[in-house]
């Protein structure tokens, strides 16, 4: 049902370390410093240029790019369409996460128009991906439906678009439209603490930038951070600790570790 | 002198967990992660939707909404502005956070306005309180003045404007215009952290949607952050550990502990 | 070859401690929470008031300014010439950290034009100090020369500018275009947690407002900074625990203790 393996994350991981790639996030004011905390962590260089007069240049020499919906603005929004644009010209890969996807009009309107241009990953929960293909989205930032609900609507988003889908969850289903990819290593305080998932997107724009198939870039991020997040897991008390150890644990992964630990089917 | 018990506090954090309130922020981007991830490990779901675009129809699906005057732009001044219309025409309760009234021309004027609106709580400093009924305001964000000495102010502004005033400090005071609470489990640890008293605003806005008593709301909110700040500080080295620690802490403090050692008068 | 000694950072940090130097940041939306965290720990007491309605009237009462270009929009780059215009008509001390600059043009022109107005301090790695020379630039945010490599730029912009010129590296150079100051306490873990150097243009700020010498105010900075890096790189796990480490030694460094283990040359 894959082609892609344990030993393929590990390979993944080494060239991200090996290259560092310079990504570029557009991203939301929640969470730019633990995006960027959590790119240095993993072996990459984050940039956050995201204003309109930046943002289409510095897409053009970037590794890859990150484009976010968490928290749009006039003038952020004019950068994103901006970024994809010089994303595209050049040839850089791009991320986009459309966080709250359904739950807003507008957000949801950009997420549309960004979709259609065809971003290299689409990262996103469940309802965030239904909601683009006209489903009835979440309530705020959460999701409200499991990965296996939205994997349908992925596999045709994938198709319709020529993008590979990821959908976080407790399982994450990762998919470009003809390989399904399951990576069953989530915990649940991945989902106490604010950002994990767009720092994922940034993660997957950084494996992208070093690597020829987007799906293996979105999975080899995904099982990084699952690993890691079930590595700090062990040792934390609760939320913040977590978080602390999770960031420790992105640097000290080493590639042989992931391909053991790594739950892919 | 008053109605509300430690098991009023407990049963308010239980609601909380039990219903896990979405809670919209406007808030400023000093404490926008540190707000979200108090608000997720107190067991509430934050959303950050501070545009004008988004703000009036997210308040109008939210349980509750802060709004915070810490790095105020045209652009969120007017999210604000329409989150308050969103808010007031659904019922939804708010709290009004006037970081820097009275030290700043241009958000006291904005805080003036908004308050007049009626916000549910509003949640500040000495000086801040006391700026907003004409005083002199503090240097930057810190607060010049006591609880104690704002009291009369409080009381004045409840009454005016159908509003509970939540004045943070060393003992925190809180009243509705009738009755007057102190909690006194404030740690000096928690003004050596950015964003305690935003989060604690958030947290108000969390208390506020699951609750019918806006009074007993911001005193439970008070009351779990300040006796989380007790345990994490003492198992904390600085201000980084005590902030990490207090995170955890908000997920793991159970309603009876919280019961056992708030600190009412 | 310097003036500036051991016991004058000590002095500095103790100056810094006893009056708690208000410090306006106008800085970037990724750094800003870790910045405030930073100067609360070290004692100052930030205040971000980065909008142009009020940054202008902030920096004349400010005790000190950093101008930031992490992530400039209109909205704060508008903001930013307000502020240089109070600070300069008040005489209250301010930094300029060109961060990007040479990697970006209109941040480029910006920092140019800031540089223009003269900064008390110029804080930024090898590759920033060099572009505003009119060198290369860097990749992104990232510096590809050394601070030796950008030590004969940084003394012609301060001979040229009346600023003192500060070059972040694994080997801080500090200069006022006459004494040139190292300082060799740098960790390579500094280079991974994002805002490091951004803080150290905050606490710059912080020593200058309570320090006639612009050029100890530097190195003080850059002293208690590094110093604490090294003891927070002996504890920690990872970039992550390396952070929080960072804030508690920021706290609990001692005068004496900052003089026992700084090495200047």
């Amino acid at each position: 049902m894959t082609d892609i393996r344990p030993g393929d994350c590990a390979d993944a991981l080494a060239q991200v370390r090996e290259h560092s790639p310079l990504v570029q996030c557009l991203t939301n004011i929640v969470v730019a410093q633990w995006t960027a905390n959590v790119l240095l962590a993993v072996g990459a260089a984050p940039a956050m240029v995201d204003n309109p007069q930046e943002a289409g240049a510095f897409a053009r020499i970037a590794g890859g790019v990150l484009i976010n919906l968490g928290t749009p603005y006039a003038d952020t929004a004019a950068a994103m369409e901006q970024a994809v644009a010089g994303a595209t010209d050049a040839g850089t890969p791009w991320v986009l996460d459309p966080v709250a996807a359904g739950a807003l009009a507008w957000r949801t309107e950009i997420a549309g128009t960004l979709l259609a241009a065809g971003p290299t990953v689409l990262r996103g929960n469940a309802s965030e991906v239904m909601a683009l293909t006209g489903g009835a989205g979440g309530k705020g930032v959460e999701s409200v439906d499991t990965p296996e609900a939205a994997l349908d609507a992925a596999v045709e988003l994938a198709g319709r678009h020529g993008t590979v889908v990821a959908i976080s969850g407790p399982v994450d289903h990762l998919t470009d439209g003809t390989r399904v990819v399951r990576v069953s290593n989530g915990h649940p305080l991945l989902t106490k603490v604010t950002g994990v998932g767009c720092a994922l997107g940034a993660m997957i724009a950084g494996f992208a930038a070093v690597l020829d198939d987007p799906l293996l870039a979105a999975v080899g991020a995904t099982a990084t951070l699952t690993v890691c997040g079930d590595r700090a897991a062990a040792a934390a008390a609760g939320p913040g600790s977590f978080a602390v150890a999770l960031l420790d644990q992105l640097a000290l992964l080493t590639p042989a570790e992931l391909a053991d630990r790594v739950r892919l089917s």
